[in-house]
């Protein structure tokens, strides 16, 4: 046979093997595959006998469980056990919910080895082994069963554990501690059941506290828990330790699907996971009397980031007892005076861990009469502050390097820097009314307003308003900016009043549905309460609620890590970012964030404030040309003037402006009595502004007359903005100012349409130019909005007549899936809820079906024109997912609201460096 | 050098020859390239001397001069002239409306070959030469400088003429019509002002009628046309021949661009055509005595196809005499009597242009002193009838074979003989009342109905009402089904009424805006007179008309022609047709003009009639999912029983069945009144009814909670939409009946959507068979619309779920053009016009950008599943442009409206034959 034939079979010999051992690095993506038939190896040891697991294997093992393995092999103290796999409990499912065959196997097997490496035994008289029963995912998440402790115990075993601990109490303790866990969270008996019996057996040895009953009393409340347990159950409490491991396992696996923990991984976009791991784990007691403890840690400060030892610890307690709060434990500064040696001890396990895992830990410790055991490490949760810190710092550390650093910061989080935020001590007893959607970070304090007018009228007094209605609209949005907040009863996190929130970085919470308002009252009602405007109320935009009184609040530091961080960022991201921003202010803001341009500055929100409306209505109200261009021309002069104001403020930097985009019968008033206001104020017959807003009407506005379709059909609309334009720019060109505007035609179909609408545009600049003597120079790029399937799909063609491509993934979602932003809230939760879709949208892009069309529109466009710029100015511009994705289809920016500025720019560097 | 180089280098020596000659065959495709910079050779002689254009260089030649070309080169006697070139005319606009450069060189050049062919000169005081010219594109195209006649006529010519004709009275005439026309055509001035001045030499000689007004009266009208040309112009009446064809020949060229032929090739659809030819042609005269004549024919019958000749001629006139219509003309059938040489001549050159162009000719002909000249021939126009019968003859004849024979009929004109129509004849005298969009052909007569109440009504006692209403909605159906046909005051060829109407083969004119409804009074207000229920109307769907009183009709007949032609269909086609239908009529109504099934049948109809519609708000109303059971309970058997009757119709054929679409709130009524009714009805305050259909109220319902969100969302309505299906086909099949539905899931985005909604489907199915006891065999396929862009990108994997795509083009256009149909009336018709589209996508399938959807989900889909079903089942089903591309791009089947499908089978054929 040649060599080569030889080499050959023996490869795919090897490909082929039944049990391909899972790769170093599959890591988490590993755990969207499916488990083979049978789960293979499905029990892994851990102890000084041998551990089979490692850190990389968290997929299989759990994070718990893998890290239990890892603590073990570098020489910490852990009790010894073993963990089943997620694969496991993937089988467990795909099997109809029964153990996978073999497994109680495996399991006998690896208590076996436990009680040779401890010299104990399963149910024992004399010394038995006793292990807890967690469950753990390869991703943190809470809502699965969280832990059965002591299991082993049984009416013999407790004996013996009297005996081998000299402690009846002790003994009868753990055991009547695991008839309740047992009975709860493996058999589903509520816990007060039991409560209830303990407080029976409590008044009759006049205890007050768990502590003060004795012994005997345990005797009896451990009898009394089994008729409990047999009254609810309908079985005894089983006598067989190996039973109850069994059903502590399949407890485990089920705890995989109980509401709590779907609607988290829903919550928290956890998908891919296969199913959660479970570790069996021998006892240790931080419960044997005052040498003895329990606590939970953190390596650094989780709140500040501060490079600090932080935990608490409680003396002569399980660890159950820490994280219920039924005793107010100790904090870790105070440990040395307890036992400087296990103090120490953890202080050098801290460094070693955090050494070893180059981050910041979460951990679980037990004393055992004065022995350290190490229970669980994790990489610690942390606030947005101590992200940055902890990273800052652990660069300085020369722990990590900056582009871990970077990828270490959660993007989103950087949100908490910016805004202010509620006191949290404060908020721990605030009176909460009702909780709504979070649909714009931050924490406003004041009082209803319930309408915009109101809004404005009450906010020029300087009283800080909340403008509480039941949804938003653009005739609102001078109310919406006066208020301190905005508090809406419909709507979703997409709604009117949340995307301009959001864009302001102003507070809003929406669609809390509890709330019922009664406008003309000028009052709101919830919880059967009644709210007036004169009182005060807190909204807080991050979780939501609404609260009764003003509750604290503590302003944001943007630290020198911040800066740090930013600066970090820039030095490794490609693309860059820009800001969407309407005002002087806004742009301003946006500046300071570091944004390096607008990418989105809309034109038709100047045309709601004050006497501007009424100038717009007139134009759409005139029945020709000439009519309509005198309304034009009063409104130049605001849109000049709002240009200038822009152009200063991005002085230097590129300004894409896009013209008129929304369908002209948003601006008109659709109620009588604003209809009669109207008709007055511009001197016509009430009928004629009647028939106009009947005429105008739209089934679907979003599918209508709007966008580049108004300046085709009403040319003399463009005439008026391009013109505000260009003696902007030229008014600040005369000033010293450099103005560089681009202007942006939305909504465009068809290069045929941006080709009329690019020759008219500079037709317009030069005569503008002439008019205005102006022969310096002054670039204005042309270009178009791509928001429209269309456009996409032809982007070869349209890139002929354009500069210039900037998605507007808002409409180019709403169109691509066919969905309403503004009627989606009757299916889209449904639709995340039930994993239809991974996520909202309009959350984040959908980079299978929009994105396609992004990514085809920027090659096909490009294809035509070399270097064409592209970017994005839909809301996706400061969400980290969609950062990424438009780093790898090649955008050239990504433009978001001021407040996502920082986001976007660590998202950017993170997606550089993926 | 190596033999190959040499080869490449003369290869790409004669790719770069600047002359490239156009090539044979070349025709209608070629005209859409820009020209050269130069048009190269600008003028093709044809005559005696020498021919050098020639039929297939139409493109370049136009069609007038290239047939007279082509007549000249097989013998047939034709004036001699010459062709300047459409290149020529496309040159003059790219160098700014100028003259190219050499050209006058050229023409003078021909006309000097033209003097010595006919042995007379340009301005001759003896024997002047005169000509005619005309303007002649590749299409045929009404709107563009027609003619001047007699061109090279001045004060001296003009007495050459009377001296070389001894007619001074001729001359003269001749003279006066050449400033007439030259004034009105080349320079514009209005006509009227030189019949201002003949009225007055006409009543200076006391003559009635042109031909009386001596030769003295014409010199002096002469002279009085040349003050008014002076007058009007600005400068003398040109005496320089050659002066009068280049200003002649530029009028044509400027005529290209004329509003009339803008708008005339917009609403033809002509596209892509360089620009127009320009004939020079020697003149002959009908006019010179009573053996002389002049007329035009048909060489068969135009209205019927009937193989005669038919035509009419004017003795002693000139052409345009007969086409003005001044005077009568005789029919050819009596030339005989006049001239039978001439007659006999004509028959034997019909014949000749038959078998040399193998078509129908539309010919032009003059007699000069009893000899016959040639001076047009030209397809001929037709209409459907005509198109078939002589489709079907010219294959007995040997004329032309099968394919060809298809390939002439214009498929849209198969209408024409499906529908009634009303009596031309009656129709010239109608008292039209005003013009509003043909939205769906069919002549209707009756009296109007202002509701459709009214209509359901007076419909039953079989009165003929037309249902007259500013627009229509769902409610309207019955009332709308009820009419003879259907006119509305608002609304486009696709608002719902036209939709409806089309589907039906109903005649509905729609979008009548000079009508004015009075709903309450019950009448309709058009030019100043009122009409009410009483006064009979007649609306003519083909046209628009709405005309006073009752205009006489005439009914179809399907010939044994028509048969022919749809067996010859079916034998090229490979597309299959179905067809829209959704009640046992319609379906039986398309089984019978050959759909080979149904592509869609629309459930939601099925809840609209009589009772049902309060079943329906039941479910929508009721509150838990118990409740909208009940409700849907009571639904179940309407919907069985509509099942039974479409699958009885259509026993042995697929049909596809589309679950439920529309919103829920169009099922709810919205006005006060109906709103307590229901309340009533079913037993509920009506605070409940206003409130969910608050709620249900959407800002874009067609974005919004619709297709298959609905059964996503309340899947109660699936389970009992497929059990109503299943019980059905089982109902059927214990009949002896084959039912083969198909069950199609529409607005799926996501393959997770159509996932789930498959399992669902399967499982009642498989339920309901089990509660039937049902074991034959019945498949059920299960698959879904494709009219969401973001399915057609994702195709790939929805077909892993998907038996069948079926592309809903309708939505599919809305969604990627970010078109609402129901709103587009506002900037489409604009789109169309100013040719920013260059069809209504609606109408006809935009290939570029919803084609390329189309296409890519077809292949992507295939790609996943080999032999997946795919077919297209939007308005489009019918279009014969997008059953081509339907038929291009790979598809199995279009589905179109019962009275589309002989349309749909022809062009299934004629898109295999091209």
């Amino acid at each position: 046979m040649p060599a080569t034939l030889v080499k050959k079979s023996r490869k795919s010999a090897r490909t082929s093997a039944p049990k391909a051992k899972p790769k170093k690095g599959a890591s988490a993506r590993r755990a969207s595959k499916k488990p083979a038939k049978r789960a293979g190896k499905m029990v892994y040891y851990f102890g000084k006998t041998k551990t089979e697991g490692r850190a990389e294997l968290k997929a299989l093992l759990g994070g718990k469980g893998a890290n239990l393995a890892d603590m073990t092999s570098i020489g910490l103290p852990v009790p010894p056990g073993f963990t089943i796999t997620t694969d496991t409990c993937a089988a467990y499912y795909e099997s109809g919910k029964r153990l996978p065959r073999g497994l109680m196997d495996e399991v006998v097997k690896n208590v076996r080895t436990l009680e040779r490496e401890l010299g104990k035994k399963f149910g024992s008289t004399k010394n038995p082994l006793l292990v807890s029963v967690r469950s753990g995912a390869a991703v943190s998440m809470p809502g699965m069963m969280d832990t059965v402790l002591n299991l082993g115990l049984t009416d013999d075993a407790v004996e013996g554990l009297a005996a081998a601990t000299g402690n009846k109490r002790f003994a009868y303790d753990a055991y009547r501690r695991l008839i309740n866990m047992f009975g709860d969270v493996v058999m589903g008996v509520d816990h007060e059941h039991f409560e209830q019996a303990f407080n029976e057996v409590k008044s009759k040895y006049g205890a007050a506290a768990d502590t003060d009953v004795p012994a005997e009393g345990l005797v009896e409340l451990c009898h009394a828990y089994k008729g409990v347990y047999r009254h609810h159950v309908g079985s005894d409490f089983p006598q067989n330790p190996l039973k109850q491991l069994e059903l502590a396992v399949e407890a485990v696996f089920k705890s995989w699907n109980a509401d709590r923990a779907i609607s988290y991984r829903r919550l928290a976009n956890i998908t891919g996971l296969n199913g959660t791991a479970v570790n069996v784990q021998a006892m240790v007691y931080g419960n044997m009397g005052d040498d003895s403890g329990t606590g939970v840690a953190f390596t650094r400060n989780p709140s500040t980031g501060e490079n600090k030892f932080y935990g608490e610890f409680l003396v002569n307690a399980q660890g159950e007892d820490v994280v219920a709060g039924i005793r107010t434990p100790t904090t870790v500064d105070e440990m040395p005076r307890w036992n400087k040696k296990v103090y120490e001890q953890l202080l050098k396990i801290k460094t070693k861990l955090e050494k070893h895992y180059r981050e910041m830990q979460d951990i679980e410790f037990t004393i055992e009469k004065g022995k350290l055991y190490m229970l669980q490490t994790r990489t610690g949760k942390r606030t947005g502050f101590a992200a940055v810190t902890i990273a800052c710092n652990m660069i300085k550390e020369r722990l990590i390097d900056e582009k871990k650093a970077l990828l270490r910061i959660p993007a989103n989080d950087l949100t908490q820097l910016l805004l202010p935020s509620f006191d949290p001590a404060a908020k721990k007893n605030a009176d909460v009314l009702a909780v709504g959607l979070p649909a714009s970070p931050g924490a406003a304090v004041g009082k209803p307003a319930f309408t915009a007018a109101e809004a404005v009228e009450r906010g020029r007094t300087g009283e800080s308003v909340i403008l509480v209605r039941r949804e938003t609209s653009p005739e609102d949005v001078e109310g919406m900016h006066s208020a301190a907040g905005i508090l809406t009863s419909t709507g979703g996190m997409t709604s009117h009043a949340a995307v301009v929130a959001r864009g302001w970085g102003k507070c809003c919470v929406a669609g809390a549905g509890a709330i019922s308002i009664d406008e003309r009252g000028g009052t709101f009602t919830v919880q059967g309460r009644t709210f007036t405007r004169h009182d005060t109320i807190s909204i807080d935009g991050t979780s939501g609620e609404v609260i009764a009184g003003a509750v604290p609040r503590v302003e944001p530091k943007l630290s020198g890590d911040f800066a740090t961080i930013m600066k970090l960022s820039d030095k490794y991201r490609r693309l860059s970012i820009r800001t969407n921003a309407d005002t002087p202010g806004d742009a301003k803001r946006a500046r300071e964030f570091g944004a390096v341009g607008i990418g989105l500055c809309r034109t038709e929100h100047m045309f709601f404030e004050g006497d501007r409306i009424m100038a717009m209505r007139e134009m759409i109200l005139a029945e020709t040309r000439e009519y309509r261009e005198a309304a034009l021309e009063k409104l130049l002069p605001f849109q000049r003037a709002d240009f200038v104001g822009i152009f200063t403020a991005m002085d230097g930097l590129p300004v894409t402006i896009r013209l008129i985009d929304p369908p002209l019968h948003e601006f008109l008033p659709q109620d009588e009595k604003s209809q009669l206001e109207v008709a007055r104020r511009i001197n016509v017959p009430v009928e004629k502004v009647r028939e106009r807003v009947k005429q105008l009407h739209e089934m679907n506005p979003m599918l209508g007359h709007r966008g580049c379709r108004l300046c085709l059909t009403y040319p003399e609309i463009l005439e008026m903005q391009v013109r505000a334009i260009v003696e902007a720019a030229i008014e600040c060109h005369r000033a010293g100012v450099k103005a560089m505007p681009e202007i942006m035609h939305p909504l465009v179909g068809t290069r045929k349409e941006l080709a009329i609408l690019r020759r008219h545009t500079e037709e317009v600049i030069a005569r503008t130019k002439k008019e205005q003597g102006f022969t310096a120079k002054l670039e204005i790029a042309i270009g178009t909005m791509i928001e429209v399937p269309r456009a996409a799909l032809t982007a070869a063609e349209i890139a002929k007549e354009a500069d210039f491509f900037s998605f507007g993934t808002n409409d180019l979602t709403q169109l691509t899936f066919g969905y309403s932003r503004d009627d989606s809230a009757s299916f889209l939760p449904h639709y995340v809820h039930s994993e239809i879709l991974e996520i909202d949208p309009f959350q984040s892009l959908d980079q299978v079906g929009v994105g396609q069309l992004v990514s085809l529109a920027t090659v096909k466009g490009r294809e035509t024109k070399k270097g064409l710029k592209v970017g994005i100015c839909g809301e996706h511009g400061g969400d980290p997912k969609s950062v990424w994705f438009c780093h790898n289809a090649g955008l050239d920016y990504v433009s978001c609201s001021p407040f996502r500025v920082p986001i976007a720019r660590l998202a950017a560097a993170q997606a550089a460096l993926r």
